[in-house]
């Protein structure tokens, strides 16, 4: 691939910023001295792990930190078996000291797993999203969860874009007809547009959103976002996207919305019928945030009546994704499994980010600030 | 569908430019007095016809423009029936005036038919590209042709980002994983990539390259382009893209090659076996050029050797791609039927397109300038 080289430059350059803002603040999290046991959990590559010296994400990779680890005398156990009692996860939960886990392939982390993990100090999430660990339960034991945030928004702000046009271009359907030996161009067009002059509205306007509108910038499109939080003026007038506080008087004005809202006890569900039937007929949904945001029938049902005109996004309420999930088989879904922020250029930034927060826990020192989710069981604001 | 009302807005706007571009210079292309025969060659609908009224660049939608050729006594015949001898076009060819072709379902108008057309003055494009026209045969029988300019440049440079991302990302397999029931997210990630710091070449960057460069911009990578002439200054900067004088020296810089060149005898062929071991292994190339650009087989040996580590594009070579076209079958190809310029947005630019140039040859004006390919006889400079 032409594409390794330049992958693993991207990430050296990103490495040196990340380890260069070594923190001068106090210690909070401590690693008592001696021999910790550490535990990730990681989808397995099988075939496909020789494939590319740069694959750290996968089990096999282990995000390259073994040797590390292990000279200095730790105890590295990594697995992708996640599930239920007899797991291999389940035997180490009693006496593991830091979990490693991913959105990607997640271990859930329910509050029985953190009651019964008597040494566990530390919650790692290689990626960013750590809806897969009862925050709350963790919070309540004192421990410390934290992400790789930065780590993959670029990889899946880009993603987002390209869902955008597979959508608005309606591309799938050509592509099956290739494959299927077909050849029907107003199959194709009679639903095909060009993004531009359009109207896409982003439902959270945090680190990936931005992105997104970034690069939406030059297509010409009407932009508009909801959150919080106003963006910075200089960067929203940058940008040229406008701010509608209140989404549901966004969402009718939208040919095309993407979410980019984190998942918690205020955005669960958030996409129900009663709020989908607000959106414009015909609507093309983005989803890469969370599975959870959409009620999964609501979804099905919408597409079915074409009320949602497509569907594309790469998360899923539960993952892996059953074969019997309905989002598999309702119409116009652009959808894969949980991708958009595991690409290699991410792979390597966020196991260096994991690399950076073991060491900075060895020593006692403080994370980046914006890396945390619970600090020694204080929730983060949005959480909250 | 929410895009429907979108697009209506888009195509009036664009619709009221062109037909301001009135132009004061003298007849050269004589319509003489009284009822012309007019064909148009289109794609064929049938279920889809009725789905979208904007739906105009199919047989049953005519350009929308039979009610206003018929009410001033032309004779406008529509078909899609464009192969051999027994054809519905072959019919008119002998009496017809106006020759109405499109790319994405051409009728290709060779030296034969052009000699068998003892009437045909005026042989138009709905759409960009008229190499299915042959040029010289048409510039002998001093005819002119004419395509409508800038129609479908926006169209086609989203569709080559949207296809830039999906292989740079590596889409597919993830789709179909989701539709074969499976979740194998190693069997994606191995060669998934951000496109952020790869290097991205364009050859060729009239319209279509300028428009695609632009998009790339906020994406950080670095940006090159051959063509026979350097852009704007102004816009070479503002675009930060690199001029690249010699393509043979371009290309193994590129972990993305963008095809956007027209076809011409001297692009016939470019891509050859020799030309594509001259790229980068495991390169990436969006072709939504022309199909002839690149030798067919030497492609297909690239792919299946991993030299070429993705193509995509909707352009072949012949249109309608036959069942058997090898590049429906060659691994990594996320290719298309001839869609990109066909968007229901396009479609309306281009009918209006034509239908202007249909007004001003009724009443002997010339047509804008940059939508020429023979005048009068005489080829376009990038044509001779």
């Amino acid at each position: 691939m032409a594409m390794k080289q330049a992958a693993t430059a991207a990430i050296r350059a990103f490495s040196s910023s990340v380890t260069s803002q070594s923190s001068p603040l106090v210690r909070h999290l401590h690693a008592s001295a001696g021999s910790k046991k550490i535990v990730g959990v990681f989808y397995k590559a099988n075939e496909y792990a020789a494939m590319n010296p740069n694959f750290v994400g996968c089990v096999e990779g282990s995000l390259g930190i073994r040797e590390w680890l292990e000279s200095q005398g730790h105890q590295y156990i990594v697995t992708d078996d996640k599930e239920g009692l007899n797991c291999e996860l389940e035997k180490h939960i009693p006496d593991l000291h830091v979990l490693i886990t991913t959105p990607f392939h997640p271990a859930y982390v329910t509050a029985e797993r953190i009651k019964k993990a008597k040494n566990l100090q530390l919650l790692l999430t290689a990626g960013i999203g750590s809806d897969h660990v009862d925050l709350n339960a963790a919070a309540a034991a004192g421990l410390t969860v934290a992400e790789v945030t930065g780590s993959n928004v670029v990889s899946v702000a880009e993603d987002e874009l390209m869902r955008i046009l597979i959508l608005v271009r309606n591309f799938l359907p050509g592509h099956h007809q290739v494959i299927k030996g077909e050849w029907n161009v107003a199959g194709i067009a009679h639903r095909a547009y060009d993004l531009e002059g359009k109207t896409i509205g982003t439902v959270g306007a945090g680190r990936i959103g931005k992105l997104l509108l970034q690069r939406l910038k030059p297509f010409n499109c009407n932009l508009l976002y909801h959150d919080r939080l106003k963006i910075d003026p200089e960067l929203e007038k940058q940008i040229g996207a406008k701010f509608e506080e209140d989404m549901d008087a966004m969402l009718p004005k939208c040919d095309v919305l993407v979410i980019n809202t984190p998942l918690t006890d205020k955005t669960r569900g958030l996409f129900n019928k009663e709020r989908i039937a607000k959106c414009k007929k015909g609507v093309l949904i983005v989803n890469n945030a969370r599975g959870a945001i959409m009620d999964t029938e609501a979804v099905v049902d919408a597409c079915n009546s074409g009320h949602i005109g497509g569907y594309s996004g790469d998360v899923w309420n539960p993952q892996p994704a059953p074969k019997d999930h309905p989002w598999r088989y309702m119409p116009n879904q652009a959808m894969t499994p949980h991708i958009s922020g595991t690409t290699i250029d991410a792979q390597l930034r966020y196991a260096a980010g994991v690399k950076d927060m073991l060491d900075r826990y060895f020593k006692g020192q403080n994370f980046p600030a914006q890396n945390y989710i619970v600090k020694e069981g204080e929730l983060a604001p949005q959480y909250r």
